[in-house]
């Protein structure tokens, strides 16, 4: 089975845990039997692989995540990089180019198109198992999964199945309609739209030559920035008339806000927190290393991370975008391909960074303009290199670098934790030249 | 007038704010005409001298204290500092003491000892000045301060007049009744017992050579640990007929509870915080450097700082003691003599501190057993001692400091602001030896 995995948004609805560089899907905020947590595309990913091993994921997503998806999900995976955002028509053509120029995979084949963020249980990619064989095997050119409504909701899509004069079957498409119309569509026997598609890769490569005039995968990425940003319902379903829906009809949550994710999560607090017995309804993710005490609360959710402190009533906290969106702040923590860093303090001409290197990686060869660095080492052990210089060091060890020079950190066996401090007036993250070692 | 301020507690009702060595009198919550903010400690003593520019003011209190009170209220109080705590008997008995001994003022005057953490208006020290006058010209032993009650508290002790078979006035003392019986007490015209007493100097000297067998100063300091822990209102008030009462209709606020704090503050945000506009009666005190977000919310508190994270229906906030004993951690910062840390980052094998040392102020001279320390100096400047070596630092400058070395930074004209990253398996507070610069 091919998949395609959309995962996109800079997830400011899930702030303090999700910021511009770390979307929702990368939160660590499900249970695994063994006690670890793992993340929404980790869940997902482990979900697709326990149906079917051999699977081929390839994601489709921007620069900005590459890092992330990489540490959470190895190297295994497919990446289609997103020059930048152009909706899901333009993402899907690349995705399907992608993986029929890059990964050489015959325009016979079929691929699954899914969002990465869906919370939902086995049966579902048996579902879309059965979408990849139709669409395979099948005489539609799209299969979608019809997802069985469990309540009128006016935010999502719903398909509708349509009868022509002749009693041929056929489907229209509606979006977010308001409760009374959403109650009629459900008595119909209407469906929400997942967004989950099957197609050959020769039914998109086709779409793709006829509307943006190209199915190449270099040329869709090299243009990508001239592309229309349509979505992919628009552009190609709603005009579609050869389409088949299967239904599908277990759990199914969308994960979009603090009230549907505390719902998904396996016990009401994660990280380090504690509430009286006079709470209830109330859920604590504290990703910060203090405790959070809760008193007297009802239906609320508290998260903390290095970004901010949310305290929300659970319906309240669906309209957090604008607020999230008026604060205006350095982001202060980050996964990198190389690990992790964290920022601690924030002074006039100073910066204070904890950077966690995992075993065997390495920063980039780098150097910085307007800023002088100081680099303690506190855990793991591993290897430096400024101005061509190497050295190894362990924990106590210091490394100053002047404002010019080049520099890098190597870990060893164990990986590599150091406290870096930034000196300058000047300090910001676009200040960084980068070298070959 | 002579003044004696009883400091005492540790204050942990109102966590994280305080904790064990910041008592809630230290916290900067109230706001100056000029947008600067005072503590409890600081505007109790604005008040006094606005009332008396020349009260001579002594603060009656433990050793944990003494650096906070130096930086908030300078060098001109007198601080009288209990070996131990020993209830307010010897706490008074000793302060005494040292107004007669040390600080040289003569039996025949009067001296006023009230709390340090009531909320109280400009006319609460108009009615210590005539408690100071009525003590000092007057024929009682005692005067008293009676607080005009404004519901039938049961927290609070009460002070009755009652008149014996000859019709002369009297009073009695209860303290903590039920709720029935404050009402009736209300209704027969008695006042709250805040804790206010006028008397003679030697008045409680002669109380300690009776009671506890001396009144020197010296005597009372050397033996303070044997000294009965006894109320100073249960050893003297209680037996003592020569009472007058004054009684003060003023504002009067018992500021022990984060419900009674926030009504006295003057806007419902101090630091970093936001409200959507569905709040309402919510206070935010942040300390930390990130922004709180709070939605939806009704009734509440959320106090952060870098002990912790508050969040509390303002009701329950009362109830905080225990779960606050139940957190057992490392101390995150505090005021020290020559400024202050805050804790950045606890790893396995080292600690981050941001340390902030005021202008010409500086450590001890002193070594660590078991860690390293490494100093990065990231703002101000001054000069560092490191095993007798001095050496001038700004900004950038690093110092490495072995286990067993001796070291010191004194601050220069600006102050000097650095990150001390420590390292060692075995970090601890105690782990640490002065020595004579």
């Amino acid at each position: 089975m091919n998949i395609i995995l959309l995962s996109g948004g800079s997830g400011k609805r899930l702030w303090p845990l999700s910021n511009d560089i770390r979307s929702k899907q990368f939160i660590k905020i499900f249970k695994k039997p063994d006690g670890e947590y793992e993340s929404m595309v980790q869940r997902i990913y482990g979900q697709i692989k326990a149906v079917d091993p051999d699977a081929t994921v390839t994601i489709a997503t921007s620069k900005s995540q590459v890092s992330a998806i990489h540490n959470q999900l190895g190297s295994d995976v497919g990446i289609s990089v997103e020059p930048c955002r152009r909706d899901t028509f333009a993402a899907i053509a690349l995705a399907t180019a992608y993986l029929h120029d890059i990964q050489g995979i015959n325009e016979d084949e079929a691929v699954v198109v899914c969002p990465v963020d869906p919370y939902v249980d086995l049966s579902y990619f048996e579902c879309i198992n059965s979408l990849y064989e139709a669409a395979e095997h099948g005489d539609r050119n799209l299969v979608l999964m019809g997802i069985q409504p469990t309540y009128p909701s006016e935010k999502y899509g719903y398909i509708k199945p349509a009868q022509d004069a002749n009693g041929n079957g056929g489907f229209t498409f509606t979006e977010k309609p308001d409760r009374q119309k959403a109650e009629e569509y459900i008595r119909q026997g209407a469906l929400w739209n997942g967004g989950v598609f099957a197609y050959k890769l020769s039914y998109v490569l086709d779409k793709s030559r006829k509307l943006l005039g190209t199915s190449s995968y270099s040329k869709l990425f090299n243009g990508y920035r001239d592309l229309e940003k349509i979505s992919f319902d628009y552009a190609v379903v709603e005009a579609e008339t050869s389409i088949e829906v299967l239904p599908y009809h277990g759990e199914w949550k969308d994960l979009g806000t603090w009230n549907t994710l505390a719902e998904a999560m396996e016990e009401p607090i994660i990280g380090d927190g504690r509430l009286n017995d006079t709470c209830s309804n109330v859920h604590i993710i504290n990703e910060l290393g203090i405790p959070v005490l809760g008193m007297g609360l009802k239906d609320m959710v508290i998260s903390a991370s290095p970004e901010g402190i949310l305290v929300s009533d659970k319906k309240q906290s669906s309209y957090i975008k604008p607020f999230v969106e008026a604060i205006d702040r350095q982001i202060m923590f980050a996964e990198k391909s190389w690990g992790s860093y964290c920022v601690l303090d924030v002074g006039k001409g100073s910066l204070t960074v904890r950077v966690t290197l995992d075993p065997r990686h390495k920063m980039n060869y780098h150097s910085h303009e307007h800023r002088d660095e100081v680099w303690v080492v506190v855990s793991g052990g591993g290897k430096t290199v400024v101005d061509g210089v190497e050295r190894v060091v362990k924990p106590g060890n210091v490394v100053t670098m002047p404002a010019g020079c080049k520099h890098t950190v190597i870990a060893g066996e164990e990986g590599l934790e150091l406290i870096e401090v930034q000196l300058g007036l000047e300090i910001s993250v676009l200040d960084k030249r980068k070298y070959e070692l």
